[in-house]
């Protein structure tokens, strides 16, 4: 098994007196409070934990997150930034009033400043004027999707960024952003080590795909998850109110199937989940086409759920075409399956009425739904506690159930995915009634 | 520490080959598929492993659930009883949908039979014929909250329910009910012990309270939070559209006050959080009379919730009254507070608009969001795998994420209650910022 | 058929040019379009007409709302004030919003105050200062339910209101109330006449039981409605989850049992709808008791819908008990059915499980709809273009699709019912099947 | 002013008693009321009545909807069709429903079917099966959308489909479609008359546009445009969380711009709001593309909504291209849109983060909302008494909230539309603020 490496970078010794000592006064330690010398374990089962080959004190675990009685800044001293990077998704601006409400309420920071549509907000060119964040700007905002600070894509030179952050004096720099934006934090936080200065850089995964790995799930996405399903109930109803009737519903999930396979579980209307972990075959007896168009013969009706990412291997895209990001460009699955099944349906003089549903935005913008309220405030509170105690190149998340600090580096270091092996996938297979594996079946089988 | 005992009661030999053979055909050993021989650890931090006080082999761990190659039931021969017992929670008919969809589908067992209003459908003298359960009759259920198949509080007596099940030759028996009927599910499997027969007892732990232990949450726990929600911003908008509003929501809650604090955590509109973990003052100058006056005074308007078993202590009930479910009778707190906030305005010559709401029976009754719909599916399914293993006595849940088998006897030997000291109850205190304690504070805090 | 006064009063001779010029140019009359030298026509039938006995000349008709190319204010010079009163309404928000945008944007009045806490707000006593309204306040309140201003229920002396407005110079002043509102209303401009001011006072009728005439139905009357489908739902599971399972949920409506009628048309869960316009029979072979005992006998259960004004004959209520508002108070017949309906079963030995929901303020105080959205932004630039048009003692309302003004004499001469002899009513008799009549038949009908 | 026939149709003497006669003994005539021998004026302003240029006695009006005492179909003989064309439309499935109930319960209908998939259903080559109908199979499907029938566009020999229903001994067809399925009513009532038969054709217009004429509205319209209102929010958080952001929403409306009119104003996202009865000019100083750069220049966003007629003039399609139902082919608005947005952008090197949404198919298949509930079981239960009472070639309409009859002739002469010159318009242009009108302004408003 891989050595995991949990470490916690510092920026010194936490001198100064919390403000919440007050509501940690009465607090004694518990089943429910991990202490701070105390770590979360990584491995949760019998298993994974023999695997790792050495005694109960050598199990790797995270820092547990949570307010510690002493920390590193001085709030009123204290300077704080904050960025959302990428695309939207759902809770974004409950994120950034957690961290406005904490740090002003409670630890009495005084001065925050959004910088506005993600790392362009520190680039003099473009113009954007930081945004002044208090209690009155930030009381409503969760209201709403979206983010009250504006996102874009793409890395922005990290030396003009903390020439930046020097600037304007922000010791805490808080990065709300996915696997990109995190690895751009972290060539924000080897700058600043370069330049010793002491400044926190603190992330917020954020991603709808919930693709980061070492978090339980990523915030935003049960309410991004459960939006798709009002697409896949119009999928269906479309489909059933219609003579060879297809509904074909594209959902997001570029490298992880998880919106997908979790919508089609919510709803018992997909016929077939198509993801990015786990290949199709399009032709043949056991492909993809034929199946669908039995399907429709004895059903009368289907529906496909299709995550953007899959089956990029029937489809030729440019080498090296890449986006805004910095990401590989897709092939459009949708449009390829839409074209597909056309031909094939047509070829066999069947009656199809195929409608293709898209519903990204209408997701991705949505407010968070009161489950993702209450851990975005949450994760929220965490990132402030992690920075007020002087952690820096971390990100905050939750690890079976616990608040964790874990280290840019390992967040960045792997993707989280379907595993095509898993409880989850296997859950997917038994609602749907699709194939265990397209294509050929092994000859064991073939007798069963 | 205590001894945990997680041994799983097992009807016999599995020596049917499972029908799910070509699903799990492909399917390896992996991160996300807890093997059969493995265990799923309860303990998940450094220290709680510490304690234990044994080595790495000795850790507590709960059988993972999931399917097995070889089963203890065969399918064509097996008989499947449900019931369902005590009040509404979200996600009782999925969770009847997943059973049935399980069994047909993917087992092939072909009679099944759902008992009508708890308990009492096993008994003569009711008069409640089975009802008869198949693909076509549980298919929308899901759509809809309540149960198809009824429900009633109280206890039955054991031997004449384990005479119905003779008779009828049911083989497995699902309790879908909280602690009570868990309770009574023990004592049905005592008596099948007793009498030596197969049949298996597979509980679904439901309790909208989410207070059963040992599992993350219970299903419909998220639904139910996310419902009451919406009182507390009706609670707060009456509030504030009135000269002295004060909105004052009672919630579900007996002795775990789980869903009062989601629910304001999700909602930035409570003032104070009542629970039956947390004692409270009423009077004095630290108390909450003299707290919520002088906020109404400053804020114009409060939110009060209070789960219905918060502040017994403040309440005169009839010693040893209980109700149907034979569960002590409650104090009414909504009404108690009602009195006594009315008397403590009227005394200051204040102005007071009180608005109380009970949602209870709206929150109860609603269909399980898309999150629960999944849980409840996947929860379904891994009873059905160990029922058909031939497990009894077991309730099926998730632990860490993992769904697991664990003994009736543990799941009803405690209760699962917000810690004062957790992290949960810290982020309302965060939230609100209600204070930390009631009453008189310790010197050393004085002077801060 | 009675005389009605449809005259309209204006402050005098509308002078300046409306600064709307440029919406209005390209306007040619039209089908959708009332000049304003027309009139919309109160009857709607051949036979209503007749009944007029004069000629097409002589047939009543509401003034047309809208905008005038000449106005009588001179908006730059013009001060508004904006009160709400009385209970909560959806839309009331969106109602204030309207007002200011219009009368910004459009007309560019620049100065615009809220009265807090209905028509206390201005009685010098209370201390409540006024509220400084513009688009950055009011840009989304239209999000949220209640009102901004706070409201209150009861009258205050029209001299002291007229002296408040006098001191602030204030021309025009918008009351959003019920019947009880535009009493007070019609007493303030008694005062204004009386001490011969050029202050318009013009009224947006609001009323969620619909109770106002003349109007084709009142906002948020019909989000109230849709919210409180909710509640029959989750009374209709609740009743068909238990033995014995009565739903009994309580509406508003005081005086007109329209909100009961439409929230049981919407859903099929309603087996009786009980509305103050027509009385029923408890007791007796053909009174209600006996009714529901059959049903639940013969379905199992049953849900009764029950306006907070039914059945007030059944109920002893102390003479002359009036609330705040000066309404009549009433009886609790919710109460009262739940103890005569729990006294019948236990008569009868009959098993009950009767759950009863009290909806009101999740109900008042939601978010407009859509719909509503739309009516209530139209009902504000009606009200707008009255006011600057000079128009005062009018309120704008609907009239088969139109918008109009209507006086306030007539708004408040008589008020809007269920007609027991409508069409409305019979839809409600043949969705939910109970008797046209309660207490014994007539001869003529029992053979039939 | 037109001559307007109103004259419906009638199969001959209605000899039989209704089985409502118990329903109706209690019925006085009353305001809210129509009796039989009266009419529901067409007019309703003194204007468009002093035009008719005749008297009292020869106002135009309809015939009024509702139950008679007398019948001419013979209920145990009689037996009825059901069919669904066309697009999908919230709440088909609650006319279905309500036609069914009225029918079963109320008349004691004992024999109704279904044709499957529009009028293909009544055609044999297709193959599809009539479906019976009756209270158990129709019971919940208001619930979902779409229409349990199914549906398709086109045409079908109308011979053919008056063979079919003489096979089938259908004394009633109800033909729930938009303005090309009323055509094709129409010619089936026309073979029904030349050969004789008794045929009642009842009609429930049908059109998510709300482009039929002598409606108040069309069923369905007010979910359809509340769903719309989602999109525009979605497209408003993605524009203006995006540097240069700009949101394109498609609706649905081919001729008819209401639901983009009624969407908008429901929300205040929309600055642009484009629909066919309105031009507009692209280019130029005083059009749409230097309006929205400047827009996108001083706001940071815009949000535009378009009707998917709109702006036809701008784009070329092959002369005569029908689709399936033989109406004109449109071009793509939103395509062409993008393109010369993208185009115009680039040109001037502004950034631009366009996002193009088109929720047409989630818009169609929801469920109705309460509202629309309760319209379509209204309309359901007119047009089964009209049927009952021999009415044919007519549909059932509600106008200025009555329901009555209007002649299938009269409903297919022209289209409903948004006038430019009337009030909603007027409103959509306060609301938005867009120019009253695109390209060089009249001299005499340049100096204003």
């Amino acid at each position: 098994m891989q050595r995991i490496d949990t470490t916690v970078t510092g920026l010194g010794d936490c001198r100064h007196d919390s403000p919440l000592t007050e509501l940690l006064y009465f607090r004694r330690s518990s089943h429910h409070w991990v202490d701070a010398s105390d770590r979360v374990l990584i491995d949760d089962t019998a298993a994974m934990v023999a695997a790792r080959g050495g005694g109960i004190a050598d199990l790797p675990g995270f820092e547990a997150g949570g307010p510690r009685r002493k920390i590193f800044f001085d709030p009123s001293k204290t300077r704080v930034g904050i960025v959302t990077c990428g695309g939207l998704c759902p809770g974004l601006n409950n994120v950034i009033r957690g961290l406005v409400m904490e740090l002003t309420r409670h630890y009495g920071v005084r001065r925050i400043v959004g910088f506005r549509n993600g790392y362009q907000g520190f680039i003099a060119r473009y113009g954007y004027p930081v945004m002044d964040l208090d209690e009155a700007v930030v009381d409503d905002i969760n209201e709403d999707g979206g983010t009250i600070l504006g996102s874009s894509r793409g890395q922005q030179d990290p030396d003009e960024i903390v020439d930046c952050l020097e600037q304007l004096g922000v010791n805490i720099l808080f990065v709300i952003g996915g696997d990109g934006s995190l690895h751009g934090a972290q060539r924000i936080a080897d700058v600043i080590a370069r330049r010793r200065l002491r400044i926190a850089i603190v992330g917020v995964p954020k991603t709808i795909d919930n693709d980061i790995p070492y978090i339980d799930h990523s915030f935003g996405f049960r309410t991004a998850f459960s939006r798709a399903t009002e697409s896949i109930r119009a999928a269906h109803i479309e489909a059933r109110s219609a003579p060879g009737g297809v509904g074909l519903v594209k959902l997001m999930g570029r490298h992880s199937g998880f919106i997908a396979c979790y919508a089609a579980l919510a709803k018992n209307d997909a016929d077939y989940v198509l993801i990015p972990e786990v290949p199709f075959t399009l032709d043949g007896e056991d492909g993809f086409l034929v199946h669908l168009r039995r399907k429709v013969a004895t059903h009368g009706h289907a529906v496909i759920v299709v995550a953007e990412g899959a089956g990029q291997e029937h489809m030729v895209v440019e080498a090296g075409a890449t986006d805004a990001s910095g990401n590989a460009r897709f092939g459009d699955i949708q449009r390829h399956l839409h074209q597909r099944i056309t031909d094939d349906f047509a070829a066999h003089g069947t009656e199809l009425n195929l409608k293709l549903l898209d519903p990204s935005y209408v997701i991705r913008s949505v407010p968070a739904n009161p489950y993702d309220s209450v851990y975005c405030v949450r994760l929220a509170h965490a990132a402030v506690h992690a920075a007020m105690a002087g952690r820096t190149e971390v990100v905050v998340g939750r690890w079976h159930g616990r608040f964790v600090h874990i280290p840019i580096s390992l967040a960045i270091s792997s993707r989280n995915t379907v595993d095509p092996h898993g409880d989850l996938w296997l859950s997917v297979l038994e609602s749907t009634g699709q194939p265990a594996r397209w294509g050929p079946r092994p000859a064991q089988l073939k007798v069963a």
